[in-house]
Protein backbone atom coordinates (compact mmCIF):
# COMPACT_ATOMS: atom_id res chain seq x y z
CA UNK A 1 0.00 0.00 0.00
CA UNK A 2 1.13 3.41 -1.29
CA UNK A 3 1.07 6.40 1.56
CA UNK A 4 0.10 9.50 -0.44
CA UNK A 5 0.82 12.17 2.33
CA UNK A 6 -1.66 15.27 1.75
CA UNK A 7 -1.00 18.46 3.59
CA UNK A 8 -5.13 18.85 4.10
CA UNK A 9 -4.77 15.49 6.54
CA UNK A 10 -1.28 17.09 8.72
CA UNK A 11 -1.21 16.30 11.48
CA UNK A 12 -1.22 12.14 10.51
CA UNK A 13 -1.41 10.27 13.68
CA UNK A 14 0.78 7.00 13.85
CA UNK A 15 0.09 4.54 16.85
CA UNK A 16 2.86 1.82 17.99
CA UNK A 17 2.39 -1.71 18.37
CA UNK A 18 5.06 -3.08 21.59
CA UNK A 19 3.63 -6.72 22.24
CA UNK A 20 5.58 -9.44 22.39
CA UNK A 21 4.51 -11.88 20.37
CA UNK A 22 1.44 -12.60 17.76
CA UNK A 23 -1.41 -12.56 20.80
CA UNK A 24 -0.69 -9.43 22.25
CA UNK A 25 0.07 -7.72 18.82
CA UNK A 26 -3.24 -8.73 17.50
CA UNK A 27 -5.17 -7.92 21.28
CA UNK A 28 -3.15 -4.24 20.90
CA UNK A 29 -4.57 -4.01 17.27
CA UNK A 30 -8.58 -4.38 18.75
CA UNK A 31 -8.10 -2.06 20.94
CA UNK A 32 -6.15 0.60 18.52
CA UNK A 33 -8.21 0.24 15.73
CA UNK A 34 -11.34 1.89 16.80
CA UNK A 35 -9.09 5.13 17.42
CA UNK A 36 -8.51 5.39 13.84
CA UNK A 37 -4.51 6.14 13.67
CA UNK A 38 -3.69 6.88 10.07
CA UNK A 39 -1.08 4.42 10.11
CA UNK A 40 0.67 1.82 12.62
CA UNK A 41 3.57 1.20 13.31
CA UNK A 42 5.19 -1.96 14.52
CA UNK A 43 8.25 -1.81 16.96
CA UNK A 44 9.29 -5.21 16.11
CA UNK A 45 11.97 -4.85 18.67
CA UNK A 46 9.60 -5.69 21.49
CA UNK A 47 8.37 -9.15 19.58
CA UNK A 48 10.30 -12.33 21.80
CA UNK A 49 11.08 -14.07 18.37
CA UNK A 50 12.49 -11.55 15.96
CA UNK A 51 14.68 -14.41 14.55
CA UNK A 52 12.28 -15.76 13.15
CA UNK A 53 11.88 -14.42 10.20
CA UNK A 54 8.69 -16.26 8.67
CA UNK A 55 7.07 -15.61 11.82
CA UNK A 56 7.80 -11.77 11.59
CA UNK A 57 6.16 -12.01 7.97
CA UNK A 58 3.53 -13.51 8.74
CA UNK A 59 2.17 -11.43 12.04
CA UNK A 60 3.11 -8.31 8.94
CA UNK A 61 0.35 -9.66 7.10
CA UNK A 62 -2.22 -10.50 9.72
CA UNK A 63 -1.41 -7.15 11.37
CA UNK A 64 -2.30 -5.85 7.33
CA UNK A 65 -5.28 -7.61 6.85
CA UNK A 66 -6.45 -6.86 10.41
CA UNK A 67 -6.02 -3.42 9.98
CA UNK A 68 -6.47 -1.65 6.58
CA UNK A 69 -3.88 0.93 7.22
CA UNK A 70 -0.42 1.54 6.47
CA UNK A 71 2.44 -0.07 8.05
CA UNK A 72 5.82 1.03 9.37
CA UNK A 73 8.10 -1.74 10.34
CA UNK A 74 11.13 -0.10 12.83
CA UNK A 75 13.36 -2.11 14.81
CA UNK A 76 14.70 0.18 16.80
CA UNK A 77 18.19 0.15 17.77
CA UNK A 78 19.14 -0.11 21.70
CA UNK A 79 21.51 2.95 21.99
CA UNK A 80 18.60 4.91 20.47
CA UNK A 81 15.54 3.13 23.19
CA UNK A 82 14.94 0.07 21.90
CA UNK A 83 14.82 -3.48 23.40
CA UNK A 84 17.67 -5.95 22.96
CA UNK A 85 17.40 -7.89 20.63
CA UNK A 86 19.17 -11.18 19.34
CA UNK A 87 20.02 -10.17 15.96
CA UNK A 88 23.59 -8.73 14.75
CA UNK A 89 23.29 -5.49 12.42
CA UNK A 90 23.51 -7.67 9.59
CA UNK A 91 20.78 -9.76 10.28
CA UNK A 92 18.48 -7.08 11.34
CA UNK A 93 19.31 -5.24 7.80
CA UNK A 94 18.55 -8.75 6.28
CA UNK A 95 15.21 -8.62 7.92
CA UNK A 96 14.42 -5.23 7.00
CA UNK A 97 15.48 -5.89 3.35
CA UNK A 98 13.31 -9.16 3.34
CA UNK A 99 10.36 -7.01 5.23
CA UNK A 100 10.60 -4.70 2.25
CA UNK A 101 9.48 -7.42 -0.16
CA UNK A 102 5.89 -7.52 1.17
CA UNK A 103 3.36 -6.10 0.11
CA UNK A 104 2.11 -5.46 3.83
CA UNK A 105 4.29 -2.55 5.29
CA UNK A 106 4.46 1.09 3.50
CA UNK A 107 7.38 1.85 5.29
CA UNK A 108 10.46 1.16 7.21
CA UNK A 109 12.61 3.40 9.76
CA UNK A 110 15.94 2.83 9.83
CA UNK A 111 18.39 5.25 12.02
CA UNK A 112 20.11 7.83 10.38
CA UNK A 113 23.29 6.85 12.83
CA UNK A 114 24.21 3.42 11.22
CA UNK A 115 26.73 2.04 9.16
CA UNK A 116 26.28 4.21 5.86
CA UNK A 117 26.59 0.99 4.08
CA UNK A 118 23.46 -0.68 5.27
CA UNK A 119 21.08 2.61 4.90
CA UNK A 120 22.13 2.79 1.27
CA UNK A 121 21.54 -0.55 1.00
CA UNK A 122 18.14 -0.16 2.67
CA UNK A 123 17.60 2.83 0.80
CA UNK A 124 18.11 1.19 -2.87
CA UNK A 125 16.09 -2.06 -1.35
CA UNK A 126 12.97 -0.25 -0.32
CA UNK A 127 13.25 1.90 -2.92
CA UNK A 128 13.13 -0.84 -5.21
CA UNK A 129 10.18 -2.49 -3.52
CA UNK A 130 8.38 0.93 -4.04
CA UNK A 131 8.32 1.27 0.18
CA UNK A 132 9.02 4.72 1.80
CA UNK A 133 12.25 4.96 4.48
CA UNK A 134 12.37 7.29 7.40
CA UNK A 135 16.14 7.74 8.77
CA UNK A 136 15.53 8.97 12.43
CA UNK A 137 17.32 10.05 15.10
CA UNK A 138 16.58 9.46 18.95
CA UNK A 139 18.51 10.92 22.02
CA UNK A 140 16.34 10.04 25.10
CA UNK A 141 19.19 12.17 27.51
CA UNK A 142 18.85 15.65 26.27
CA UNK A 143 17.57 17.99 23.77
CA UNK A 144 21.33 18.62 21.73
CA UNK A 145 22.39 22.12 20.36
CA UNK A 146 20.42 23.28 17.38
CA UNK A 147 22.73 22.58 14.61
CA UNK A 148 23.52 18.66 15.90
CA UNK A 149 19.73 18.47 15.26
CA UNK A 150 19.55 20.47 11.96
CA UNK A 151 22.26 17.96 10.81
CA UNK A 152 20.89 14.96 11.49
CA UNK A 153 17.91 15.92 9.59
CA UNK A 154 19.54 17.29 6.72
CA UNK A 155 21.97 13.82 7.10
CA UNK A 156 18.33 12.01 6.69
CA UNK A 157 17.62 13.82 3.18
CA UNK A 158 21.26 13.00 2.31
CA UNK A 159 20.75 9.46 2.39
CA UNK A 160 17.32 10.32 -0.03
CA UNK A 161 15.15 9.31 2.93
CA UNK A 162 11.60 9.88 2.31
CA UNK A 163 11.01 11.76 5.51
CA UNK A 164 13.61 12.49 8.45
CA UNK A 165 12.99 12.40 12.07
CA UNK A 166 14.48 13.50 15.18
CA UNK A 167 12.88 12.87 18.90
CA UNK A 168 15.15 14.33 21.34
CA UNK A 169 14.82 14.82 25.09
CA UNK A 170 14.26 18.04 27.00
CA UNK A 171 15.73 18.70 30.36
CA UNK A 172 14.24 22.26 30.68
CA UNK A 173 10.98 24.45 29.61
CA UNK A 174 13.15 26.03 27.10
CA UNK A 175 14.28 23.14 24.85
CA UNK A 176 10.94 22.29 24.02
CA UNK A 177 10.17 25.55 22.30
CA UNK A 178 14.07 25.33 20.96
CA UNK A 179 12.50 22.18 19.27
CA UNK A 180 9.45 23.68 17.95
CA UNK A 181 12.06 26.80 16.20
CA UNK A 182 14.11 24.06 14.67
CA UNK A 183 11.43 22.09 13.10
CA UNK A 184 10.26 25.65 11.75
CA UNK A 185 13.44 26.80 10.26
CA UNK A 186 14.66 23.57 9.12
CA UNK A 187 11.11 22.15 7.60
CA UNK A 188 11.14 25.83 4.94
CA UNK A 189 15.34 24.34 3.89
CA UNK A 190 14.45 20.39 3.36
CA UNK A 191 12.62 18.60 0.23
CA UNK A 192 11.32 15.86 2.27
CA UNK A 193 8.62 16.02 5.37
CA UNK A 194 9.94 16.21 8.56
CA UNK A 195 8.97 14.27 12.06
CA UNK A 196 10.05 15.48 15.34
CA UNK A 197 9.01 15.89 19.06
CA UNK A 198 10.28 16.55 22.45
CA UNK A 199 9.68 13.49 24.35
CA UNK A 200 8.53 13.78 28.24
CA UNK A 201 6.68 14.80 30.39
CA UNK A 202 7.84 18.47 29.44
CA UNK A 203 7.62 17.99 25.75
CA UNK A 204 3.72 16.59 25.54
CA UNK A 205 3.10 19.71 23.88
CA UNK A 206 5.64 19.45 21.11
CA UNK A 207 3.03 15.94 20.33
CA UNK A 208 -0.17 17.95 20.35
CA UNK A 209 1.51 21.43 18.44
CA UNK A 210 3.96 19.89 16.77
CA UNK A 211 2.29 20.07 13.26
CA UNK A 212 2.10 23.94 13.72
CA UNK A 213 5.99 23.88 13.27
CA UNK A 214 6.36 21.46 10.28
CA UNK A 215 6.47 17.79 11.80
CA UNK A 216 3.37 16.08 9.86
CA UNK A 217 3.27 13.27 12.25
CA UNK A 218 2.73 12.80 15.67
CA UNK A 219 2.66 9.44 17.82
CA UNK A 220 -0.28 8.84 19.73
CA UNK A 221 -0.05 6.00 22.28
CA UNK A 222 -2.57 2.65 22.21
CA UNK A 223 -2.29 0.14 24.58
CA UNK A 224 1.52 1.01 25.79
CA UNK A 225 3.53 4.29 25.01
CA UNK A 226 6.50 3.11 22.73
CA UNK A 227 8.40 6.07 24.15
CA UNK A 228 8.01 8.81 26.83
CA UNK A 229 5.44 11.62 26.63
CA UNK A 230 3.11 10.02 23.76
CA UNK A 231 -0.28 10.71 24.24
CA UNK A 232 -3.11 7.74 24.12
CA UNK A 233 -4.78 8.43 20.54
CA UNK A 234 -8.29 9.56 21.64
CA UNK A 235 -6.65 12.22 23.64
CA UNK A 236 -4.65 13.27 21.26
CA UNK A 237 -6.81 13.55 18.04
CA UNK A 238 -9.62 15.42 20.07
CA UNK A 239 -6.79 17.84 21.89
CA UNK A 240 -5.84 18.55 17.87
CA UNK A 241 -8.77 18.67 16.29
CA UNK A 242 -9.58 21.69 19.13
CA UNK A 243 -6.67 23.11 18.62
CA UNK A 244 -7.17 23.45 15.24
CA UNK A 245 -10.56 24.69 14.93
CA UNK A 246 -9.85 27.49 17.57
CA UNK A 247 -6.90 28.29 14.81
CA UNK A 248 -8.75 28.02 11.57
CA UNK A 249 -11.95 29.89 13.50
CA UNK A 250 -9.82 32.84 13.87
CA UNK B 1 -13.03 40.83 48.02
CA UNK B 2 -9.23 40.21 48.20
CA UNK B 3 -8.05 37.97 45.32
CA UNK B 4 -5.39 35.30 46.51
CA UNK B 5 -3.46 34.04 43.80
CA UNK B 6 -2.28 30.10 44.44
CA UNK B 7 0.17 28.25 42.17
CA UNK B 8 -1.92 24.93 41.95
CA UNK B 9 -4.35 26.91 40.33
CA UNK B 10 -2.51 28.11 37.56
CA UNK B 11 -3.85 29.04 35.44
CA UNK B 12 -6.53 31.41 36.34
CA UNK B 13 -9.09 31.74 33.78
CA UNK B 14 -10.34 35.38 32.91
CA UNK B 15 -13.09 36.43 30.94
CA UNK B 16 -14.15 39.62 29.35
CA UNK B 17 -17.41 41.72 29.64
CA UNK B 18 -18.00 43.52 26.56
CA UNK B 19 -21.40 45.23 26.09
CA UNK B 20 -22.71 48.30 25.74
CA UNK B 21 -25.01 48.88 28.20
CA UNK B 22 -26.01 47.62 31.85
CA UNK B 23 -28.81 44.83 29.87
CA UNK B 24 -25.86 43.65 27.77
CA UNK B 25 -23.58 43.16 30.29
CA UNK B 26 -25.96 41.27 32.67
CA UNK B 27 -26.92 39.39 29.78
CA UNK B 28 -23.59 38.02 29.28
CA UNK B 29 -22.49 37.71 32.79
CA UNK B 30 -25.81 34.77 32.60
CA UNK B 31 -24.36 33.22 29.69
CA UNK B 32 -20.51 33.36 30.87
CA UNK B 33 -21.23 32.33 34.49
CA UNK B 34 -22.21 28.62 34.38
CA UNK B 35 -18.96 28.53 32.38
CA UNK B 36 -17.35 29.56 35.90
CA UNK B 37 -14.49 31.60 35.34
CA UNK B 38 -12.21 32.15 38.37
CA UNK B 39 -11.90 36.39 37.53
CA UNK B 40 -14.75 38.58 35.23
CA UNK B 41 -12.86 41.35 33.82
CA UNK B 42 -15.46 44.17 32.57
CA UNK B 43 -14.10 46.46 29.78
CA UNK B 44 -15.43 49.26 30.66
CA UNK B 45 -14.44 50.87 27.42
CA UNK B 46 -17.06 49.17 25.68
CA UNK B 47 -19.87 50.87 27.67
CA UNK B 48 -21.69 53.61 25.85
CA UNK B 49 -22.50 56.17 29.08
CA UNK B 50 -18.99 55.67 30.75
CA UNK B 51 -19.15 59.56 31.41
CA UNK B 52 -21.98 59.13 34.17
CA UNK B 53 -19.82 57.75 36.92
CA UNK B 54 -22.49 56.45 39.18
CA UNK B 55 -24.16 54.24 36.46
CA UNK B 56 -20.76 52.76 35.92
CA UNK B 57 -20.58 52.00 40.02
CA UNK B 58 -23.88 50.64 39.70
CA UNK B 59 -23.17 47.84 36.93
CA UNK B 60 -19.83 47.00 38.93
CA UNK B 61 -21.95 46.36 41.96
CA UNK B 62 -24.41 44.25 39.82
CA UNK B 63 -21.70 42.45 38.14
CA UNK B 64 -20.23 41.82 41.89
CA UNK B 65 -23.37 40.48 43.50
CA UNK B 66 -24.63 38.49 40.38
CA UNK B 67 -20.95 36.82 40.05
CA UNK B 68 -19.73 36.50 43.07
CA UNK B 69 -16.24 36.68 41.68
CA UNK B 70 -13.17 38.88 41.69
CA UNK B 71 -13.91 41.62 38.80
CA UNK B 72 -10.90 43.37 36.90
CA UNK B 73 -11.93 47.48 36.15
CA UNK B 74 -10.89 47.65 32.59
CA UNK B 75 -9.99 51.14 30.54
CA UNK B 76 -8.42 50.29 27.74
CA UNK B 77 -6.82 53.32 26.16
CA UNK B 78 -7.56 52.81 22.01
CA UNK B 79 -3.70 53.56 21.56
CA UNK B 80 -3.92 50.18 23.10
CA UNK B 81 -6.76 48.50 21.46
CA UNK B 82 -9.16 49.86 23.65
CA UNK B 83 -12.60 51.15 22.09
CA UNK B 84 -13.05 55.30 21.68
CA UNK B 85 -14.45 56.90 24.88
CA UNK B 86 -14.98 60.62 25.45
CA UNK B 87 -13.14 61.13 28.27
CA UNK B 88 -10.20 62.65 29.08
CA UNK B 89 -7.40 60.72 30.37
CA UNK B 90 -7.57 62.77 33.64
CA UNK B 91 -11.43 62.13 33.73
CA UNK B 92 -10.74 58.29 33.38
CA UNK B 93 -7.48 58.55 36.19
CA UNK B 94 -10.52 59.66 38.10
CA UNK B 95 -12.95 57.15 37.36
CA UNK B 96 -10.74 54.32 38.27
CA UNK B 97 -9.79 55.87 41.53
CA UNK B 98 -13.63 56.16 42.18
CA UNK B 99 -13.81 52.58 41.27
CA UNK B 100 -10.96 51.71 43.80
CA UNK B 101 -13.04 52.38 46.51
CA UNK B 102 -16.01 50.09 45.36
CA UNK B 103 -15.91 46.87 47.43
CA UNK B 104 -17.30 45.25 43.93
CA UNK B 105 -13.33 45.46 42.18
CA UNK B 106 -10.30 43.39 43.38
CA UNK B 107 -8.76 44.51 40.43
CA UNK B 108 -7.83 47.42 38.37
CA UNK B 109 -5.43 47.82 34.83
CA UNK B 110 -3.68 50.60 33.65
CA UNK B 111 -0.99 50.65 30.69
CA UNK B 112 2.16 50.77 31.74
CA UNK B 113 2.69 53.39 28.54
CA UNK B 114 0.94 55.92 30.20
CA UNK B 115 2.01 59.06 32.00
CA UNK B 116 4.11 58.08 35.11
CA UNK B 117 2.32 60.49 37.29
CA UNK B 118 -1.07 59.04 36.83
CA UNK B 119 0.69 55.87 37.17
CA UNK B 120 1.69 56.52 40.69
CA UNK B 121 -1.81 57.74 41.35
CA UNK B 122 -3.06 54.85 40.94
CA UNK B 123 -0.57 53.09 42.55
CA UNK B 124 -1.16 54.64 45.45
CA UNK B 125 -5.17 54.75 45.37
CA UNK B 126 -5.62 51.26 44.71
CA UNK B 127 -3.06 50.47 47.30
CA UNK B 128 -4.78 52.45 49.60
CA UNK B 129 -7.90 50.88 48.97
CA UNK B 130 -6.69 47.23 49.52
CA UNK B 131 -7.02 46.95 45.31
CA UNK B 132 -4.62 45.13 43.11
CA UNK B 133 -3.19 46.98 39.85
CA UNK B 134 -2.28 45.41 36.77
CA UNK B 135 -0.12 47.74 34.31
CA UNK B 136 -0.15 46.40 31.28
CA UNK B 137 1.41 46.06 27.57
CA UNK B 138 -0.14 45.36 24.23
CA UNK B 139 1.03 45.39 20.55
CA UNK B 140 -1.34 44.77 17.37
CA UNK B 141 1.06 44.84 15.27
CA UNK B 142 3.85 42.79 15.76
CA UNK B 143 5.94 41.01 18.42
CA UNK B 144 8.67 43.36 19.25
CA UNK B 145 12.50 42.28 20.13
CA UNK B 146 13.04 40.30 23.39
CA UNK B 147 14.28 43.34 25.25
CA UNK B 148 11.22 45.93 24.28
CA UNK B 149 8.96 43.33 25.90
CA UNK B 150 11.08 42.69 29.11
CA UNK B 151 11.31 45.94 29.65
CA UNK B 152 7.62 46.86 29.80
CA UNK B 153 7.49 44.06 32.15
CA UNK B 154 10.26 45.02 34.41
CA UNK B 155 9.09 48.65 34.49
CA UNK B 156 5.05 47.36 35.57
CA UNK B 157 7.09 45.66 38.78
CA UNK B 158 9.59 49.26 39.03
CA UNK B 159 5.89 50.84 39.15
CA UNK B 160 5.01 48.46 42.37
CA UNK B 161 2.04 47.10 39.72
CA UNK B 162 1.01 43.63 41.81
CA UNK B 163 0.84 42.33 38.15
CA UNK B 164 2.77 42.55 34.87
CA UNK B 165 0.60 41.81 31.36
CA UNK B 166 2.09 42.10 27.73
CA UNK B 167 -0.28 40.75 24.95
CA UNK B 168 1.48 41.08 21.60
CA UNK B 169 0.50 40.27 18.24
CA UNK B 170 2.88 37.68 16.11
CA UNK B 171 3.84 38.15 12.52
CA UNK B 172 5.40 34.37 12.32
CA UNK B 173 4.66 31.07 14.01
CA UNK B 174 8.37 31.82 15.54
CA UNK B 175 7.02 34.77 16.91
CA UNK B 176 4.94 32.66 19.08
CA UNK B 177 7.57 30.39 20.58
CA UNK B 178 9.42 34.03 21.27
CA UNK B 179 6.46 35.00 23.80
CA UNK B 180 6.59 32.18 25.26
CA UNK B 181 10.68 32.18 25.86
CA UNK B 182 10.49 35.66 26.69
CA UNK B 183 7.76 35.17 29.45
CA UNK B 184 9.92 31.81 30.70
CA UNK B 185 12.93 33.65 30.95
CA UNK B 186 11.44 37.27 32.69
CA UNK B 187 9.35 34.72 35.18
CA UNK B 188 12.29 34.12 36.46
CA UNK B 189 14.09 37.46 37.14
CA UNK B 190 10.36 38.71 38.07
CA UNK B 191 8.91 39.30 42.13
CA UNK B 192 5.33 39.57 40.66
CA UNK B 193 3.42 37.55 38.62
CA UNK B 194 3.14 38.00 34.88
CA UNK B 195 0.45 37.18 32.37
CA UNK B 196 1.62 37.60 28.91
CA UNK B 197 -0.15 36.28 25.35
CA UNK B 198 0.30 36.21 21.92
CA UNK B 199 -2.45 37.24 20.32
CA UNK B 200 -4.62 36.45 16.95
CA UNK B 201 -4.55 32.87 14.97
CA UNK B 202 -0.73 32.04 15.48
CA UNK B 203 -0.71 32.83 19.19
CA UNK B 204 -4.04 30.84 20.12
CA UNK B 205 -1.26 28.00 21.24
CA UNK B 206 -0.09 30.44 23.87
CA UNK B 207 -3.59 31.14 25.34
CA UNK B 208 -3.80 27.36 25.94
CA UNK B 209 0.05 26.88 26.83
CA UNK B 210 1.49 29.77 28.49
CA UNK B 211 0.54 28.90 32.28
CA UNK B 212 3.43 26.23 31.67
CA UNK B 213 5.97 29.29 30.25
CA UNK B 214 4.87 31.82 33.63
CA UNK B 215 1.36 33.38 32.53
CA UNK B 216 -0.33 32.51 35.26
CA UNK B 217 -3.60 34.41 34.04
CA UNK B 218 -5.22 33.25 30.32
CA UNK B 219 -8.70 35.17 28.93
CA UNK B 220 -11.29 32.92 27.32
CA UNK B 221 -14.15 34.87 25.45
CA UNK B 222 -17.68 34.80 26.97
CA UNK B 223 -20.10 35.87 24.66
CA UNK B 224 -17.88 38.35 22.49
CA UNK B 225 -13.72 38.09 22.40
CA UNK B 226 -12.79 41.31 23.73
CA UNK B 227 -8.78 41.07 21.85
CA UNK B 228 -7.92 38.52 18.94
CA UNK B 229 -7.09 34.96 19.55
CA UNK B 230 -9.39 34.45 22.59
CA UNK B 231 -10.69 30.85 23.04
CA UNK B 232 -14.08 30.76 24.09
CA UNK B 233 -13.79 29.94 28.15
CA UNK B 234 -15.67 26.96 28.26
CA UNK B 235 -13.20 25.01 25.05
CA UNK B 236 -10.32 26.89 26.61
CA UNK B 237 -10.71 25.42 30.31
CA UNK B 238 -11.13 21.75 28.49
CA UNK B 239 -8.32 21.94 26.79
CA UNK B 240 -5.93 23.29 29.24
CA UNK B 241 -6.90 20.41 31.80
CA UNK B 242 -6.50 17.63 29.21
CA UNK B 243 -2.82 19.13 28.40
CA UNK B 244 -2.47 19.17 32.09
CA UNK B 245 -3.61 16.00 32.72
CA UNK B 246 -1.29 14.11 30.30
CA UNK B 247 2.00 16.62 31.25
CA UNK B 248 1.16 15.11 35.03
CA UNK B 249 0.77 11.69 33.78
CA UNK B 250 4.02 11.20 32.42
Amino acid sequence: MAVIFEEKKIPYICTPLTGRNKEEIIGELEVILPEKPDLIEWRADFLENLADFSCVLSILEEIAKKSGLPLLFTIRSVHEGGQPITLTEEQKVQLLSDVCKSDAISLIDYEVSNNPEYIRELRRVSQLHGKQLILSYHNFNCTPKNEEIMKKLFLAEFYGADIAKAAVMPETKDDVLRLLQITNNVEESMDIPLITMSMGSLGVLSRIIGWTYGSFLTFGSGVEASAPGQVPIRKLKQLIAMTKEEMDAK
